[in-house]
């Protein structure tokens, strides 16, 4: 008890000095993550104060994310994250890089497709035809959850029409399918599962939804079962958010043997699983097959996310989500909260171009050329940088994962000398919810690069593990 | 004490049946909103029952949001709606009338512009125009702040550059402007004010983000400010939504005092307002002058939003918010985390829309279009409705909202009789938080339908309130 003394300083708010005093034994570590905080009559009597000083700071401490409440308990610490300052500078970074200035760097940090492959002058036909055939009508929308066609072709493209139309939630990319199944899905303080590292955005969006986050480890085939189960058989877990092919950052994907398993799991402790299918149109490695959670669910288990903007273009800002039933009609409201429909025109063209057969003469074509991209990627690493690092050949996907050898390298350091010369890489750090956990580890995006650009950076990257 | 006893029925979990039981009691209003709760501790021992399962059957409650807990204090009864069955109807409604179905009915619920007067063609022209100068590139984001063309452009055009292009955010429509302010701003349980009645909408993101929702009286020159100051006295507030021009649902707009007033006392009482700016486009009163809270603001206090989208057509999701400083960069991380960016391609294609000058032109032609089509709407409510209802002259917007003298009709039993009939209004329980405070209201919305239409449906609403 005796660390939870303050001298007050009785020209200013008690409870703010007492939520401060408290913010800085979190961030001592001197008040573990997860400690329960004294009660608040205990405290009051202790530093002789009022119960609703007490009460002030304790919830002024819940607002900023450094406790929480739980009803008939009381309060539990809970720890920020230290390199906060880091993560700000680097986003501040791209914010204030504009597209001129960034032409000169070589840029690793890309995670889709390039603009350069984007068929525009096929798509701008498309577009014309749709503005042709529909006019106004082309800007309106219906339909809640989203243009009948697309959601029609969708079903019978993309899964033998295996899957209902109506199941179908057209929505503007894969980010807002996370942000949208969040609010349908996730309670402040529900506790949910991600693969460690995983997506930065999507870490974030659960943040903000003040989500309990449990990690739990990823291997190259799948996230660890044991890991899992003995988070499953200790907390009611909401759900567990996966990237099933090519993960982001690591490039794992998950083994069929696991898939399955965790499906089983999902049954067993009823919780859901969030499936961000991401990259799996892009397959460079003949071994792996693509069987997603989805496919495989009997039990309405799986929210799953499909992006058209990340292999076509940004910009485009489409995807769709299907939801288990159970789901269904919350998602449909918290689409229209989050911003009643996505473009019309754009589902109409994509229709379209999904229709004539060009969306998949699309991802033929960025097949080879990404798979040349590729591999020419993992030659320039194993010539160069080797000796340096340790990663994983994904075999698809746009990212290969790093863990420094040297022990003289952290990636924050990394990333400042890689930029410093010109080079901007992710350092790891961004994608564990313990910022620390990524200290070692980087990740290369070779999308946006042509070879030239591929070889300079990562000889440039050598050049300084090598010190 | 003696209306929490439970005769137990030992086969089923106890903390449901608790639950169930204190939900009804809450329903038959035996137990009052904001009511407190028994402690965990005397709960369990008048029940007999383990603490863990009070805690449970709270837990429940306050999910299902029945309860809400206060930290140090207890959890209290909170009330849910009683027309919520007749909500879901109408929202279910309008999801399965298709297109071809709605087509035979004289609808009334529209509240953005009509798409035949949408100029697709030269529309078209500018599309192509863009594709044709940027190719790939317009498909590409690289701004997190949106275009910034089109910022320039907003800033130039419409706040003769004394906006800030910076301080300017694309969204995609007004509804995800309301979505990224709350998320940015609002917290779970924080005090929010909106007026009374309010947009759907926006009640619906307060909701989701669980905030406490005072509502002020709105009267024809803008909210009660008695009524305001009153709760600002009482409650530590955080925002307050507001539609300053022909705020829907009642087509009030603000005076010059009032505006100036709740910016004084926002100062005063440290809270923000939210300034949706919605149709101010549309001026048909010449004694209405245009001055939007954010013209006027010079503390920093509002965020103001704007959306394209209603004007021009829904399908192109383009709109923008400003936000004080405080908060920018807060609103971008949210913006973020919703769904990225918005359609670069179509914030491309509004610039140059906006540069040609199509932009003032098209709103000058909507101006003519919507004065003849309000003019005759206000004269077929005189010709036919006036001994049944009373209403306000807007002077402007799409929307007439009415309250109905009959006794003997509410605006649901008036929304079922008119269905009957193939007309589609909206009924004011909609816009309240407690929706028995629109009994008495409905709302028509004009901008869809000719002048046969809008005459044929005045008539049969007249033979509806005969009776």
């Amino acid at each position: 008890m005796d660390k939870y003394y303050i001298d007050f300083d009785f020209e200013r708010p008690l409870y703010i000095q007492i939520s401060k005093h408290i913010k800085c034994l979190i961030e001592k570590n001197d008040i573990k993550e997860g400690e329960k905080l004294p009660s608040i009559r205990k405290l009051s009597s202790f530093l002789d104060v009022n119960k609703d000083t007490i009460i002030k700071a304790y919830n002024k401490l819940q607002t900023e994310g450094f406790a929480v409440q739980k009803i008939g308990s009381g309060t539990y610490a809970k720890k920020r994250d230290i390199n906060l300052k880091f993560k700000n500078e680097y986003s501040k970074m791209f914010k204030n890089l504009s597209p001129d200035l960034l032409k000169d760097y070589i840029d690793f940090t890309g995670e889709t497709a390039c603009s350069t492959y984007f068929p525009v002058k096929i798509f701008k036909k498309v577009l014309n035809e749709v503005l042709d055939k529909y006019g106004a009508e082309a800007f309106v929308y219906k339909e809640g959850l989203g243009f009948e066609g697309l959601r029609k072709s969708i079903s019978y493209c993309f899964w033998d029409e295996k899957l209902d139309k109506d199941d179908i939630l057209i929505v503007s990319g894969a980010q807002q399918g996370i942000d949208i199944a969040s609010k349908a899905l996730i309670n402040v303080n529900d506790n949910i599962i991600v693969e460690r590292p995983t997506y930065i955005g999507a870490l974030s969006v659960f943040r903000w939804r003040r989500a309990n986050i449990f990690e739990v480890e990823i291997k190259n085939d799948g996230i660890d079962i044991n890991a899992l189960e003995e988070i499953l058989k200790k907390n009611r877990i909401k759900c567990f958010y996966t990237m099933s092919y090519f993960q982001n950052p690591t490039g794992f994907s998950y083994s069929l043997e696991k898939k399955i398993k965790i499906l089983e799991l999902a049954q067993k402790y009823d919780f859901y699983i969030i499936e961000d299918d991401y990259l799996s149109e892009l397959i460079y490695d003949d071994k792996i097959e693509y069987c997603s959670f989805k496919s495989l669910d009997t039990n309405d288990r799986v929210i799953y996310i499909k992006s058209f903007s990340k292999i076509f273009l940004p910009g485009i800002r489409l995807g769709y989500l299907v939801s288990p039933k159970k789901f269904k009609e919350n998602m449909q409201k918290s689409k229209i909260n989050t911003d009643i429909s996505t473009s019309s025109l754009m589902q109409r063209a994509l229709d379209l171009y999904i229709n004539k057969g060009l969306w998949d003469e699309h991802v033929n074509f960025l097949n080879k050329i990404y798979y040349d991209k590729y591999t020419y990627m993992i030659k320039m690493i194993n010539h160069n940088i080797k000796d340096y690092v340790e990663f994983y050949e994904p075999g698809g996907g746009f990212n290969i994962y790093f863990k420094i050898l040297n022990d003289d390298f952290d990636s924050v350091k990394l990333f400042y000398e890689c930029r410093r010369r010109k080079v901007l890489i992710t350092p790891g750090v961004l994608f564990y919810k313990n910022s620390s956990d990524g200290n070692k580890f980087f990740r290369l995006g070779f999308s946006q690069l042509d070879d030239n650009k591929i070889e300079e950076g990562i000889k440039i990257i050598a050049d300084i593990l090598k010190c």
